[in-house]
């Protein structure tokens, strides 16, 4: 369940036919794809952009994912990803999500992902001040 | 161009990371994805939905898909895709497309795809009338 | 590490360009199709074939999927997928995986997906005799 | 139809689940992922890697690219993917494509690619020496 004492961020969409499979639901790998997209969001909702981040010299790699698929959903429904910050240490931090029907309110897929700030060389490095200032809130 | 004696779809979507390639820009085929959401909401936005034209019986396949790359886009971007019905047959029609930045109107991208109404015996028949209503308007 | 005590199928295949994003390294979702076709040749090194099971009626549904990043792969590079059954259950299996670098060894990714064997319906059923033979082998 | 004056690079490989959609087929936008895979091999047979390429300070873009689908690919098909030079100039070259189901011969996609040479700076310019020395082999 998306928690109630911090920001959550909400980005809908529909479905793309690409993003289904021959069992003619969504593929488990899209979704991945889709919490990438409610983080991007989560962040221009804050009032910056991780493309600007990048811009700046660092990257927020990714070390770990994972996603339990509940109900499947099927092309063109409208889905809407919540996202949410799970934990925040100063180099790293991690993301929650929950992908819901937009309509019916129904939970599919959760699911979490971590991520390590590192400098374009690779270097591990403080997560950006404007993304560190989000802890808690 | 996008045609100014017919109707035209624009759909608005923000560049997901995934659909980025090493060159960081957008990869070209994440583009042929963009021109078949393009369609999706065309549909939707003349008060059809592809996925009830499927589960009627019928598919939409595509027999050809073309794109010109003019200029690259990036992560992030917020681009707009427009597209519109080129040519109508009984059994056939093409999509045209352009897809361009949100902000600024210059055009990155244009395309079309051909497609063929069939069964899903795969026989070959008349577009649903809902679709054909559409020739040129 | 890829268990001694039973079967491991090995599937070799070069990064495509396509499967990498704008930080010029593989997307980690991209990692989630490489264990699924991973387990697609595992099958098939076992002599059977996942296409044959669904033309069965049957569908192994992804139930939960989670990956570790370690380091990252690149455009061309030449990765082994290793792939094992972790555990078998009546009606649900859970596949294990390893990414490697062909040439050095040196492992990238790890990770797992559990599976719920379901017919086409809907309804949860037995595993496919020829898939629970595999159980601790 | 592949040439027969020329080099022509084949490459096979089976249809992964994710390249499929909810028509049980392959998306049509996998098979130009197919096409680019087909000419990273192309380079990697005649000796060179588009890796070490873009190391040097060049990029291969894309500037056009098309597909016809005669017939549709499904899960777990061996195809092969047969790329060729249509046209060599002094900054541009288009590769042509087949995709073939391997055990049949049957053709089922054909399709070509344009590409500009340019710096990573952005500037059009020549294509590297040996890739230039492939024109009309």
């Amino acid at each position: 369940m998306a928690p109630q004492d911090r920001f959550v961020a909400e980005t809908a969409f529909h479905v793309r036919y690409a993003e289904t499979d021959a069992m003619a639901i969504v593929h488990h790998a899209s979704y991945i794809v889709y919490f990438e997209e409610g983080r991007s969001s989560y962040a221009r909702q804050r009032g910056s952009d991780y493309a600007r981040i990048e811009q700046s010299g660092l990257y927020l790699t990714v070390s770990e994912v994972g996603a339990r698929y509940l109900k499947p959903a099927r092309y063109s429904q409208q889905l809407v990803v919540r996202c949410w910050i799970e934990e925040m240490k100063s180099r790293a931090l991690t993301f929650g999500y929950e992908i819901a029907d937009q309509l019916t309110g129904e939970v599919l897929v959760t699911g979490f992902s971590k991520h390590i700030c590192i400098t374009h060389a690779g270097q591990v490095t403080k997560l950006p001040d404007e993304w560190r200032a989000w802890a808690g809130t």
